[in-house]
């Protein structure tokens, strides 16, 4: 058959695998070296494309490519970048056309979440509108585990891995300096719209009096009077209290914790943090001592803690996304299937992207507890086998062994384009 | 020979390895059994002994004790309880001496950092002067690596350890993400008197442009103006920058970073935090978008990514304790003392508690860079062997498994005693 070029780009934040997911891609691409020639990477991400700025993949080693697997962030340089309304800004959608006729793309893998799972499918509608062969499929990727279909979203299971591993060492900790120091320790966690990375700190204790004792999330409206009366008891009752608190808790009015209208002395909008905004509670109406640590990227990043069935997960779908192109799927995302809970066993399967772009999926309240501060039996059987097993990544010299790439580009051959 | 009790107990901000040095020493004990009867743990540190809170550690199995070594947080509890002067509180320091005699406790074996190092210094001058026989040996511990003769202090690798690692994963992930996202990075760590702990946060990079680009030590004074023409070089040639900070951070007067005079709404002094206070500063200065991450607990917890020589460091120097008790020295800590940089050897050698207690070790001038951001290479050659090796504790359930200890307590003996 008939050999043409691969084009493959990371989207949106980045997670600890989305380079395991590149690696899947690549590695399945050089698999099927007789009808996919050169894999092409969009230098920061989509913007690669529209910029014809071309990361040539043939020019790194299969070491290297082997190497993604344990490197976070992403290796090709991702974005934040929508690509606007297809109906009053076609021309962008004509430019990553003409730019993979240009090089001979003919397959298109695009490694995000909800927004460019949309991008995807109106890219594909677009070149069959403009008679250009082109297979797009989309690679699933979030740390928020809100795209549809998929039972779970590759780089969630590893953020959830590492808050559950923080917030039950921390709480080793807090407990051990209660009895005459910190009484509350709050981590805040990410998650703005859905509160599945607070619900995964909730794994790390089970038992009464095991903390956490309360997990704050963004689907709960918040109560200050209802949380300071659940802290006074753990106090009380533990000696201590550990707080899991996604970044997107609010009010009953939608107001974010973290943006309650404070402002610092120059009149600045105080600096966010749900972390010490809470903590600054605990301070003012029970008077106890406290600690707080908000992970921000260090969770999302956290590769040396990568769950087994995550890094697994992230990488299958990049090897299905290039099976699925080269059976002449368009327009699909590989989903991971849930077969069974306990064992946990999952495969993976096509979804069409027009069932996946532009839906969030957000935690059912069935997997939070009645009284709205942990997470419920069905929430932990949903979540439990997500943090499965460790792949730890090679180190050296005391520290995890990244892949370095060569990132050639490949030469231009179309005028610039403005973004 | 006749055979005697032992008392140990651990004192203040834990690490996560103060367990492995507690797991030295019982099992040291252990094999001593001829000479050295039950080992009885203070429950919270010295308050235990003081309260006659003792925990008595013969009921914990072989298998329980073996598990301290990958257990963070303090197993028996600690506290931050400073004894008081000697001369004006001799009624504390006494009470002690009863305690040991009531529960036939000759070795006394005190796990901590500066005050507790003088804590013991006291109550072996007192037993001494009291006319009881009592052993005292100091145990190493403490993350701000601040103790003066050893050459580095149990705790501190493993934290070194998780901030060089976390430093360099979040810049794989600011990096893939800066084209169009975030400019700046800045993660927040431990060490509010000496710089050991952000200058580890060096150890992520090493050539030009390497992140972290800048690493705030509260050894040198804060210019803001010479902080953010640096951001603004790094971010303009390297697109991006990872700065480290200490939080204890400080201008040239001593004024916290953290502690800037600006107040909420409310009137409150603004919710510490020298990593907000600075994103905000660059947000203000230079109107590059931000993230910003504390570290907190998490780092001095983070037994899931312990350092091999630390965890073998705090391990041998609780071994050491009894060795030297057993050996008849008193007032005596284990010390490190390194033997060569590259390989890195080290060898344990005991150090008179007189030379150890209340002097406190600052990061050396020569370990930073002329220019204050970074770590020079004497720096890294005192640094680097620290962070070196893995000992990844073991898993269940996808979390690392903790030792569970029964914590059965000692019958008490004597009336009770009000701190």
């Amino acid at each position: 058959m008939a050999q043409h070029n691969a084009f493959y780009a990371q989207s949106g934040g980045v997670t600890a695998v989305i380079n395991a997911s590149a690696c899947g891609v690549i590695e399945t691409c050089r698999q099927n070296s007789d009808r996919i020639g050169k894999v092409y990477a969009g230098h920061n991400g989509i913007i690669g494309a529209l910029t014809e700025d071309l990361i040539d993949v043939s020019q790194e080693s299969d070491d290297t490519i082997a190497a993604l697997r344990h490197t976070p962030g992403g290796a090709f340089g991702s974005c934040r970048y929508k690509l606007k309304d297809i109906e009053s800004h076609r021309t962008q959608y004509e430019r990553l056309i003409e730019v993979f006729k240009a090089h001979d793309i003919r397959y298109f893998f695009y490694n995000g979440g909800g927004d460019s799972a949309d991008t995807c499918l109106k890219v594909s509608q677009l070149s069959e509108k403009m008679g250009y062969p082109l297979t797009a499929i989309h690679v699933p990727k979030t740390v928020d585990n809100d795209l549809p279909i998929t039972d779970n979203s590759p780089g969630f299971g590893s953020v959830a891995k590492y808050i559950a591993t923080s917030t039950l060492e921390a709480s080793m900790d807090i407990a051990s300096m209660c009895a005459t120091s910190t009484k509350v320790f709050v981590l805040e966690v990410m998650g703005r719209h859905a509160g599945w990375i607070a619900g995964a700190g909730g794994l790390a204790g089970q038992g009464e009096g095991e903390p956490p004792h309360l997990v704050i999330f963004p689907e709960i409206p918040f109560d200050r009077r209802q949380v300071m009366e659940r802290v006074e008891y753990a106090v009380k009752n533990y000696g201590y209290c550990v707080i899991v608190v996604s970044e997107g808790a609010r009010y009953e009015d939608g107001t974010f914790l973290a943006d309650s209208g404070n402002t610092d002395a120059f009149g600045h909008r105080q600096l966010g943090g749900v972390a010490p905004t809470l903590a600054g509670m605990v301070k003012q109406d029970l008077g106890y001592k406290y600690h707080w640590a908000v992970a921000d990227y260090l969770q999302r990043a956290a590769r040396h803690l990568g769950a087994k069935t995550d890094v697994e997960q992230a990488y299958a779908v990049g090897v299905k996304a290039v099976e699925l192109a080269l059976e002449g799927h368009n327009a699909q995302m590989p989903a991971i299937k849930r077969v069974s809970d306990n064992p946990y066993r999952w495969e993976i399967e096509a979804a069409p992207l027009a069932e996946v772009a532009n839906r969030e999926k957000f935690m059912p309240r069935e997997y939070i507890r009645e009284d709205g501060f942990g997470i419920s039996d069905a929430g932990r059987a949903y979540l439990a086998p997500l943090i499965q097993g460790e792949d730890f990544p090679p180190f050296e010299n005391g520290l995890p062994k990244m892949a370095r790439l060569k990132l050639a580009r490949v030469e231009k051959r179309l005028p610039a384009f403005s973004l």
